[in-house]
């Protein structure tokens, strides 16, 4: 394969949470190195890794000396500034490509797309002003959702409005954020595709997972997902268009509500994705390796499934659980987070079902 | 548990060639962090691990700092200094401990403790001297194997006699190192045993698996072995009952021939096994996760087997094979050695079957 990185190659990751740690495990099992940039000290993937930048997404010394210290670049989150990527950009390559990142690090650009591509989003509305918050609470009606446009995970910078008198208040809440309100759409489940795309626009994907949120943020995954073969098809298909529209190369994660009238995109992440982490034990070729596969020239592997999986994050204070789940058969990964926070992910399991 | 290593400890592991490496991304896996101990320079294990002590094995200042850093220790390898541990478990528990260690070490004390635990091994014979090389020739025969008592591994201080005039030759290539005089064996096949016994005294062991050997080399390994379900209880028996008489803590392999009136002992070793790396691949829990947990005080897992596995080493230019392996259903485990050597071990890749 052209350009492939030959093994001993150093990849450079773009944060050092979770996402990055695994993907470093995954790297270096493959026999690539990893270099993890992170502001923060003692990240959870600097524990492995072959080195550290810790220094701030503004410092452009410290950019261009990890740019020019790596082979390729990627990253873990998408909310990374674009005066970030002007600078690596001139030094080292970054995949997934820009792209993927401006349409999915503002939710209305994002939802342009998808709906140019021909797919369907929830009804929405733009709102940078308070006629527009009002307008848009009369357009898109309650229940509905006022998001900020940018910098939203997990539920962050979320407020619902249950009757369009709680427009204003929210509005005000946004700080002058630019947002789209989102209106609520009947679903009858949650999923999500685990897509990859190769340098060579090869694409393969894993089974649809079922997901299961709480207060926001993701509780459990379960594959495979309660779907006929042609919803599967469908799911697959719809993911794989997404991909090949964005001349994509690496892993991305696509929600999708399943309703009576079809597949409903929820949102796309352009990296591994945590409804993803079922497949390091009900596969082979997990998602972090098929991410770094992929962003390192290598062919793909082809997503076959092994085994059938519920994933379970452990968030906060479930950690205290591990006592008790290490006594069964269940495989425990934690993220190696010194402190306990509400709603932080700690670490997840996989239960083979 | 009692003494169970809280989540966020570190493990020390004396040793950084893929076996600690493979054991410091397990550990992580958990949420447990390492340190790894080694006296070269850019060990594979150094690329995955939180610290790296580069220090001899008489380095009493390094060893020292080196314990109070850690929580427990472990070992990748069986021949450390006596006075190493002299040094190191002063300041930190060792798993597993020093009785498998010095039995290990010592071709002539292991197959006496065998033997008393009334498990067979070849015939042998001591050999220190001129004379006893010549009787022992005479005794056990030819073709046989010269061995040396210590320090031997993957067919390193062996010279084979062909005859019995080959034996004043093999003595003096020796340069006097205390030896032994193994004689050869009928067998069927080559079985091991990957067992791992808790603090707490549980016993649970992987499905034996078949393997071949090429000059000296473990060649590759494949689960299930081709036995009968009654063999395959009896060596797991007998390997239990190896770590149970020791009363030892951690996983270790057990390397036995299958002869028709029943198994012969080839060697046991105190640490994580080249035959086990199958476990990677076959089961939820792997070999490397398993001396963790038992070295951590972690209860075990039950070492279930999820699929058939075939293992295959990549020895010296076999790595080559990378660029068509990729290509191909197959995991594939590299450990990060820049320099390629005939004979060294620079991966390993996993088939389903």
């Amino acid at each position: 394969m052209n350009n492939a990185l030959q093994v001993g190659a150093t990849i450079g990751i773009l944060g050092g949470g979770q996402l990055g740690r695994m993907l470093s495990i995954a790297a270096s099992r493959i026999g690539l190195r990893t270099h993890i940039f992170d502001p923060s000290a003692n990240p959870p993937a600097s524990h492995v890794t072959d080195s550290v930048t810790t220094a701030s997404f503004d410092d452009a010394d410290a950019l261009r000396r990890f740019a020019a210290d790596v082979d390729i670049i990627t990253y873990e989150f998408e909310n990374i500034p674009t005066s970030t990527l002007d600078i690596l950009e001139t030094i080292c390559p970054i995949r997934p490509g820009r792209r993927a990142l401006s349409i999915s690090q503002d939710r209305l650009t994002e939802k342009e797309f998808l709906n140019e591509l021909g797919l369907k989003t929830a009804p929405y509305a733009n709102v940078t002003c308070t006629s527009e918050a009002l307008q848009a609470a009369n357009d898109i009606g309650t229940p509905s959702i006022l998001k900020t446009r940018r910098m939203g995970y997990d539920g962050k910078g979320q407020i619902r409005l249950e009757t369009k008198s709680d427009m204003l208040g929210a509005w005000d809440a946004m700080k002058g954020a630019a947002s789209v309100l989102e209106g609520f759409i009947n679903f009858s489940q949650e999923i999500s595709v685990i897509a990859a795309r190769g340098v060579d626009g090869q694409v393969a994907c894993y089974d649809p997972s079922e997901n299961v949120h709480r207060a926001g943020i993701l509780h459990s995954s379960t594959v495979p997902a309660n779907l006929s073969a042609a919803q599967r098809m469908d799911a697959i298909f719809l993911s794989a268009n997404i991909l090949n529209a964005l001349e994509y190369v690496g892993v991305m994660g696509v929600e999708l509500f399943v309703t009576p009238t079809g597949f409903i995109v929820n949102e796309i992440a352009p990296r591994v994705h945590n409804s993803g982490h079922w497949t390091q034990n009900g596969c082979d070729i997990c998602q972090f390796e098929q991410h770094i596969r992929a962003v390192a020239g290598w062919p793909l592997a082809d997503g076959a499934r092994h085994s059938d999986i519920r994933m379970e994050n452990l968030i906060g204070i479930d950690i205290e659980r591990v006592s008790e789940l290490r006594s069964i058969p269940a495989a425990i990964h934690l993220y190696g987070k010194s402190e306990v926070k509400p709603g932080r992910k700690m670490g997840h399991v996989n239960f083979r079902t």
